[in-house]
């Protein structure tokens, strides 16, 4: 992989790489993911290779395989592969010669381009160039264009390719077979309905082939086989002449919420959207593609505007890199859906949503397109019902939520089983949907954190009020009484630090629990005020003395008094330690599993991901922010104890780990931490991005940009701006929303710039010092 | 593919490929297939390749995927696949330099070889050698070795071995995921479920690394994915060392005849399989392949010892092919199971049993195998709920057997939808499943032909009677009364040539509907005096004069008074001719599709295969082989008359032909037929078996070679003899069973001569003489 290859215009906008290798495939078909919301398409190459993941999903369409099995997303038909023979030779970069190899995303127009000199076994020598979109301004559409030249003689070039099928998830099918047929010669359509949720797909794809830019008509045959129906096209190349094929394909499906109502046809989706492909043709490609890249333009470039300049070029390229998948990933079209793990670009975690969500993915849209964060938070209020029914489940009172999330009533949707234990041969259970836990607090600080920095009273109303109710309400149940020592605790759960399992008083989900119960009480007193008649019908008789009384009685760790170090949970400060030196430099996820098994590492003090170093994060931000518990000192002695001890085994970490670096004055470390964050996966390591792109981790550059360098922060509904940029940056900028109004930042090491376009009074804290501004305002940095 | 390439006792015994490429792999692994009844696995390369079919497929355990789908026999868990890397290199044969390749099946050990030099990419230099076998001694157990030897200093070997369930066919799963487990560091056990017929499998595999054949511990990792289970080995192999990898896999099923009870459980399958598993490790590699060997010696070669001595030796070794097949296909241990038309070979056809079992393969097992040949009628029996419910669905009475057939209960099988019509760009209806309906009369046939030959009084009375009255009962309900030709009709249905679609009156049908009711009348008159009570049981009161009604009202065709040629159907012989070369040549299946679509190719006189010509063989078999319509001159005329417009586009033809060819004094062309169906699979073209082998084709290579060449026949009962050796033949010996006795017959050009270990008195025919033998005799044949 190679970065900011790009020129001039494109300067810092490729991601490029230049070395084709068949044991790398799954690098780039995850980070040159195409996708616009709608769906995600893996960048896996035209020609197949062996090992590829070819995949296509299609967001909110989740199906449950069978009885043993939770939903996921299926990986639907495929229309990306062509099979492409040369004068009777299979085309493969796995033979033959490869010359000026190189396969681009082009992240400015969201393009992804292959292009290289093949030289055929025998001899046969050719120009190849690919490309291909996933429209934002068309979310059913995909676009691909492929353009030969012969450089050696007259070739016959034919070619296999139409929709196919007869792909899985690993093995696992998700759809029943529907009709296939080919109109007028070349119009394809596949229909396929999902096994059990019974969600239909409509697919539809058409060629056109072209020599010298003059469409022609090749000689054809149609094929059609169980799954798959497709053409197969053969035409003669001359020396110098340019052969190319377009293909235009489009995805519907019942799920469309255009579609959710009781008129609802098959047969008229089929019609609808074959006329849509129909008139797609006339537009041709390359208008298409334009209306494409003027979306990116318009809708994120233009948009979110984030410059730096730093001695590192690749610092912008991630931003954008950053940018350009949270885009691709986010449903902003329908709050009926979530962003999986692995956003659209692998079968890993199955597309299920995590708190991943609420505590690393979402402050980026709070801060940057409320609207998209309004709707994801939305996403988990559509849950609630599955939130109620897994607390009931449990024997607990309120919402619950599901520990990993699919389509809204799917409810709990966390695996049984995960992989193998390397001590015993059996596979491991997973405890994450039973005793992980904080998630539904999680929920209630990112209600909180929304409302705070948008100020967007009607969700509160609609949906937030009831969510942080529901929650403190399931805490309130979930708490037990230890009667020795005359206090609440939550026993048997597990924290962030998923090494630890059966942890009691996991003190990040003590907190959470308790700032849960008391953000209910705030928001209970402020609607009983606003809003009566709301408040009576979501707050109960008893809810506010029971939800005082419990948190004052919950069990709150206090940091050692000789370090200020809190305590991770009950034991973890007493278990022994071991030279972790050889894990913390792993380039590989788990590399401590081959040699502990996971409840030998229960026992050591080592910890998976930011857990304590979250939890200092999350309280200032809250109205738990001057709590001694959580002052400057204590914030310091806690990372140095917890970086020493933290894996960074989960891509939710380093960024964590980056912004409180940056935050107490270890600026190197924040950018070296920054910079690990950006390789999870941008860097060299070609195997880390196989199963599909690590969503947090993407979100985490922004974060680590502007909350750590930038020190952007909002803390209990005020803002705070703290720059402290890496040396290696001299400048950047930036917008953000606050309270409805974009706000433009600019910062270089000694001054930091605001601009608003609004007319109302904007005031923010920089080093202690509030400062008010209506339209712009520069303040001077001093360290 | 190269064919007699053994040498010494290997002669003629050799299936041998010595040129490895990847766009024939289908060739070889459907050939070279590996089976012993209970399973058949394709003989795909342990290393992978992009378009290779890695099947394997366990007799009678059919699944439903889904509800618009027919049962199939599902691809299960493969253990073959070997992921080798040679110091970091993927070992592939598409890559780097490949000598001294081949890849031989021997029909004699009944041991897939494939042995070669490579050279990596790199230049790392090794020789390779791999065997395997699916052994004939312990049905459920595959076993693999690999050899490999460095020639250019010491490499490092790394091998992905495993079992994976992410095989499915062709995109659909037919599998619930079940447990899997590494037990003691290497035994492996993978357990699925059937989704619809709940049919539970156990796979286990177990590894053995040796160096220098002293077996080693390797560096080895554990790995679980969805539905797989693997280890990965390395181990550095020195220059001159070998490095041995012995894989041994069981498959055990719920389905299996010994589990069918109800106090099976799974868990003791899990044990007990492997505890069998555990045993064979102990056995080893080597001792379980020489008892291997050693039944397919006793069971096969002794058994059936056929020799032919040709001036093509590969003619002998066609003969053993077929032996080969027919014994790796033939389910001899369950009655509940058929012969699918591509046998346990591909996945077309989906493993179900058609006409193909009785007209064309259960003969050679009547002949030869007359256990396995009642365990196949068996297998019909069991299904005659399912034909009783096809006639009652169909308004019709008695048993009309399912077109396609699978598990006995499943019914009818056939799928709706078939490939797409190259006119109208929609899928063509497949109406076999509906009007197809000559398959109860063949039943009918088969159940006589085998108690013809065999004397099996026994079976006649458990099921044979049944068989036939039920048939007949049908029949007597299907005819059509014809007021105005004051006679009975059968319209609209498909005979044996399938261009002609909804024809009336098909010749082969209406003759073969006639017998079954004659045959019902015969064997209901001969039950009558044999078994009164039993006759009571299954006759009814008007059976008898109703089927006889029916039978004298039938209208059967008449030939042409001109040429004495019988009409294939009503309209046939008025249909317009066209010129048929170019598809008579045809080396592709189907090609006159690509001219005209079905609708077209039911308006030409154009046969697809064997109609006329095959209702003449069969009819010389029974009472009305003395029918004037059936006369050696209306056979000729007949013979000449279909062969000129008969394209033999489907496997079942050929053989047919080259009987009638033989019989009419035409023993160039017969023997050309002959070695056309030889080469129906074993033949130069690389892709006509792609999809598995033709089943019927390979039993007609026996078939052409015993009923042809040596004129071996049952003629009502009585047993005839007419050598016709084709002038390319000197000599040929094999033995078939008449009435119970085993007959050795010995041919030359000049003499016939028959061996019995019997004391019974033989009675045969030769040449229009009958003859009379105890212990043996010989005949002067004239010619």
């Amino acid at each position: 992989m190679d970065y900011s290859i790009g020129k001039d215009k494109y300067e810092n906008w490729i991601l490029g790489d230049q070395d084709f290798s068949a044991f790398h495939l799954g690098k780039t078909e995850t980070v040159m993911l195409l996708g616009n919301g709608y769906m995600g398409l893996r960048s896996a190459a035209e020609e197949p290779y062996l090992n590829e993941k070819r995949n296509l999903f299609i967001n909110g369409t989740f199906n449950k395989a069978d009885q043993n099995e939770v939903t996921e997303l299926p990986n639907v038909a495929d229309a990306t592969r062509l099979d492409i023979l040369i004068d009777g030779e299979r085309f493969s970069l796995e033979f033959g010669e490869t010359g000026d190899y190189s396969k681009q995303l082009n992240l400015k127009d969201a393009e992804l381009t292959r292009s290289f000199v093949w030289t055929s076994p025998q001899g046969k020598k050719l120009q190849f160039h690919f490309s291909r979109f996933v429209s934002l301004a068309h979310p059913h559409l995909i676009g691909m264009k492929m353009e030969i030249q012969s450089l050696s003689g007259a070739v016959e070039v034919s070619i296999e390719s139409g929709l196919s099928a007869q792909v899985t998830n690993s093995g696992v099918q998700h759809f029943l077979e529907g009709d296939r047929k080919i109109s007028e010669g070349r119009f394809i359509q596949l229909v396929q309905t999902t096994t059990q949720s019974g969600i239909d797909f409509v697919h539809n794809t058409v060629h056109t082939l072209k020599l010298n830019d003059e469409e022609i008509t090749a000689e054809a045959d149609k094929y059609m086989e169980r799954r798959k129906v497709w053409m197969s096209y053969k035409c003669k190349v001359e020396q110098g002449d340019r052969f190319d094929l377009e293909k235009l394909t489009t995805v519907h499906t019942s799920r469309d919420k255009e579609r959710d109502h009781e008129q609802y046809s098959l047969a008229e989706m089929q019609k609808q959207s074959m006329g849509e492909l129909k008139d797609f043709d006339k537009e041709g490609f390359e208008r298409l593609r334009d209306s494409h890249r003027l979306a990116w333009q318009e809708n994120v470039w233009n948009a979110y505007e984030f410059e730096v300049e730093s001695e590192n070029p690749d610092d912008q390229l991630a931003i954008r890199f950053s940018l350009y998948h949270l885009t691709a990933m986010a449903p902003a079209h329908d709050d009926r859906m979530g962003i999986g793990a692995k956003a659209l670009s692998g079968e890993a975690y199955k597309g299920h949503s995590f708190w991943d969500t609420e505590i690393f993915i979402l402050p980026f849209f709070i801060y940057s397109n409320p609207d998209t964060a309004r709707s994801l938070l939305q996403y988990r209020y559509h849950g609630m019902a599955g939130a109620r029914q897994k607390a009931e489940q449990f024997g607990y009172a309120g919402a619950m939520f599901p520990w990993e999330m699919a389509w809204p009533t799917d409810g709990e949707v966390t695996p049984e089983w995960g992989d193998i234990d390397i001590v015993t041969g059996e596979r491991t259970k997973i405890w994450s949907g039973l005793i992980e836990h904080h998630l539904s607090a999680d929920i209630a600080f990112a209600v909180y954190q929304y409302v705070n920095v948008t100020g967007d009273e009607e969700f509160l109303e609609l949906c937030g009020y009831e969510m942080v109710f529901d929650t403190a309400r399931f805490w309130s149940s979930r708490f037990e009484w230890n009667e020795e020592e005359q206090r609440f605790e939550i026993t048997d759960v597990i924290g962030p630090d998923e090494y630890k399992e059966h942890v009691s008083n996991n003190t990040f989900t003590n907190y959470l629990a308790y700032f849960n119960l008391m953000l209910a009480m705030r928001y209970a007193e402020k609607l009983a005020k606003e809003n009566p008649a709301l408040w009576k019908s979501l707050v109960g008789e008893g809810d506010h003395a029971n939800w005082q009384s419990k948190a004052e009685q919950l069990f709150l760790p206090e940091p050692r008094s000789e370090d200020l170090v809190l305590p991770q949970d009950d034991t973890y400060l007493e278990l022994p330690e071991i030279k972790l030196d050889k894990y913390k430099t792993q380039t590989k996820a788990r590399t401590i599993y081959r040699d502990y098994n996971p409840e030998q590492i229960n026992g050591i003090q080592v910890t998976k991901q930011a857990d304590i170093v979250l939890l200092f994060f999350l309280m200032e931000q809250t109205f738990l922010k001057d709590d001694p518990r959580f002052s400057r000192k204590a914030k310091k002695e806690n990372f140095i104890y917890y970086e020493a001890r933290t894996l960074h085994d989960s891509s939710l970490s380093l960024s964590t780990h980056a912004i409180a670096a940056s935050q107490i004055g270890e600026q190197e470390l924040a950018y070296s931490l920054f910079r690990k964050t950006c390789e999870i996966d941008m860097g060299p390591n070609m195997h880390s991005s196989d199963d599909g792109i690590h969503a947090a981790a993407i979100a985490g550059i922004w974060k680590a940009a502007v909350f750590g360098f930038a020190g952007v922060r909002q803390a209990d509904g005020s803002l705070q701006i703290n720059p402290r940029m890496p040396k290696e940056w001299r400048h950047m900028r930036f917008s953000i929303f606050w309270q409805g109004e974009l706000l433009q930042l600019d910062i270089t090491e000694k001054r930091l710039k605001i601009r608003s376009d609004s007319q109302r009074e904007i005031q923010f804290e920089t080093n202690g010092v509030v400062y008010t501004f209506e339209d712009s305002i520069e303040v001077q940095l001093k360290h």
